[in-house]
């Protein structure tokens, strides 16, 4: 970074704050496990970060978790992420940091992510735009380390970046935008049972088959082109997840109904969004995307599960600033 | 198929006969084992089909394979995609093969796939086009299979269709053409040594580590985007194979030394060709393709080993009737 850029403190007015929303996210997207996501418009985070007179990060407040998320900005995801990135920026200004959860915790909607994502984008804005906010990144992704233990990015970078987003490379960290059809909808239902993201990664095996691994990037490679190419039908013929969705899926009460339920209503396909519970579908239009949400609710009633359901189209731009305040 | 469509034999001159070419192909690419693959404008085959009098299907001639591949139709992978095409069509016409070999044996450069790709093509023009290009593939999959023991579609479709060709499944069979910048040149390096298919194949793990498939997989899907953005930093830093590389390599002698020169000559990316021994290479530039195989037949050259060095623009065409005679 060059030292000219860091933020001169003095030069910020304190009372400053700012009300960023970052958006849920769906992972893996069926064959793209750990390498890719997607941003929703809806449901999401809003985090409000507002500079402060003493020193250090304050979580003050957090809204719509049941009590569940640490106050401690060293053990709170958001705070984690704007913690290291003051430090990168060798900033000592204070930050309090308000997160209101508007969405399900531990429901591989990338939860974590979205106020990891907030909160950093929130700090960044009001000391300056010191950084970009590809930049941002990193700092969301040790965020995310802190929530679910290991340091995976196919949430937090389509939340900040929007659309579809690869994770070529973690090593170092590369993320590609994928082009994306305008028509392209995002049915997502999310039955209210909890796993833990932790939990869920614990009964993946360690090797996996090299035929089934050739199937897998072979459909990622379709899911890919079909995406760039606006070929639905291809789309929907590449979205098949052999590896990890029927050891996963034996942790989500009905999803065999669910997803059959959803593929009968006319989804181009239909997988485990993240780490579950919450199953996805993609769909061409908002009312197919509709029908296919009721469709998946109802199947899972039959099996006695209650849910919410979100229709959204992929989200483009992913994070963006709801309001900024400058008393 | 429509059996309308089946040709009447007695509408045919049975002195016509049709000179194909079929390309050499690169398959794998580096991260798209048993996925991908691409055409090149030259080496390749040449085949010539000729309508005859007596029933069945003959190899009357092979050159420049040294003896080595049998004359038997039915053990002929020329001869029994032929067969396997006429049986589908349900024609008992005569057919003549004559098969001239432009191109290394063994080499990992789709040799058997070529004469596959060249022969039921020929077969398929002189009979009136019964089926379409695509139509061909799993007849010429049937001769790769008969050549190296196992139904891979990678050398052969990207012969018949020319460009990339994404496999993106074999049941059903799904082939996609992956759109390439145009400013994309192979070289690729034939050193002197013999390596069977089928050995190669032995030394490949049944099982993967997950974490490597996901780098393998996150790799394809930077390749796919970055070809069909014309994004060759992307291709470039897409170029990789973590899992069949360092240990297929090892079979080919002063590989790590030839990739080095490749890279340091401004390759894009520099990996086996198929199951090798191969090697190709990606370049933006004509110029820069020669620089780079001139580089790497001299690192080879220091290692003791010959070899052959062919510079071609990626063929986006494939398979292509070089003479028709209508005698």
């Amino acid at each position: 970074m060059n030292e000219n850029h860091i933020p001169k403190m003095e030069s910020h007015n304190l009372n400053q704050s700012i009300t960023i929303f970052a958006p849920a996210t769906v992972a893996n997207v069926a064959c793209g496990f750990d390498s890719l996501g997607f941003s929703l418009n809806e449901p999401g985070d809003e985090v409000i970060i507002s500079l402060s007179d003493s020193p250090g990060v304050k979580i003050t407040k957090i809204t719509g978790d049941d009590g569940k998320l640490p106050l401690d900005a060293e053990s709170n995801t958001a705070g984690v992420s704007v913690l290291a990135f003051l430090k990168s920026i060798k900033s000592d200004q204070g930050i309090d940091i308000e997160i209101h959860k508007q969405m399900p915790l531990g429901s591989g909607l990338g939860s974590s992510a979205a106020s990891s994502v907030a909160a950093v984008v929130g700090a960044n804005e009001l000391l300056g735009k010191p950084l970009s906010k590809k930049d941002l990144l990193p700092f969301a992704i040790l965020g995310e380390k802190k929530a679910c233990g290991s340091a995976h990015a196919d949430n937090v970078a389509p939340a900040l970046l929007g659309g579809f987003i690869l994770i070529r490379s973690y090593n170092p960290l590369d993320v590609v935008s994928i082009p994306f059809p305008e028509q392209l909808y995002a049915t997502v239902l999310h039955p209210h049972i909890e796993l833990r993201t932790e939990d869920v990664r614990k009964i993946m095996r360690r090797e996996i088959k090299l035929q089934d691994a050739i199937v897998q990037w072979s459909n990622l490679a379709g899911l890919i082109a079909g995406l760039m190419k606006s070929d639905y039908s291809l789309i929907s013929r590449s979205l098949n997840d052999i590896i990890f969705e029927p050891v996963r899926s034996l942790l989500i009460p009905g999803f065999d109904e669910v997803k059959q339920a959803a593929m009968q209503a006319g989804a181009l396909g239909c997988s485990i969004s993240g780490s579950g519970p919450s199953v996805f579908a993609l769909c061409t239009t908002r009312t197919t995307a509709q029908e296919v949400g009721d469709a998946m609710q109802q199947a899972l009633t039959h099996v006695g599960l209650q849910s919410d359901l979100y229709v959204s189209p992929i989200n483009g731009d992913g994070v963006s600033v709801v309001k900024q305040i400058n008393s």
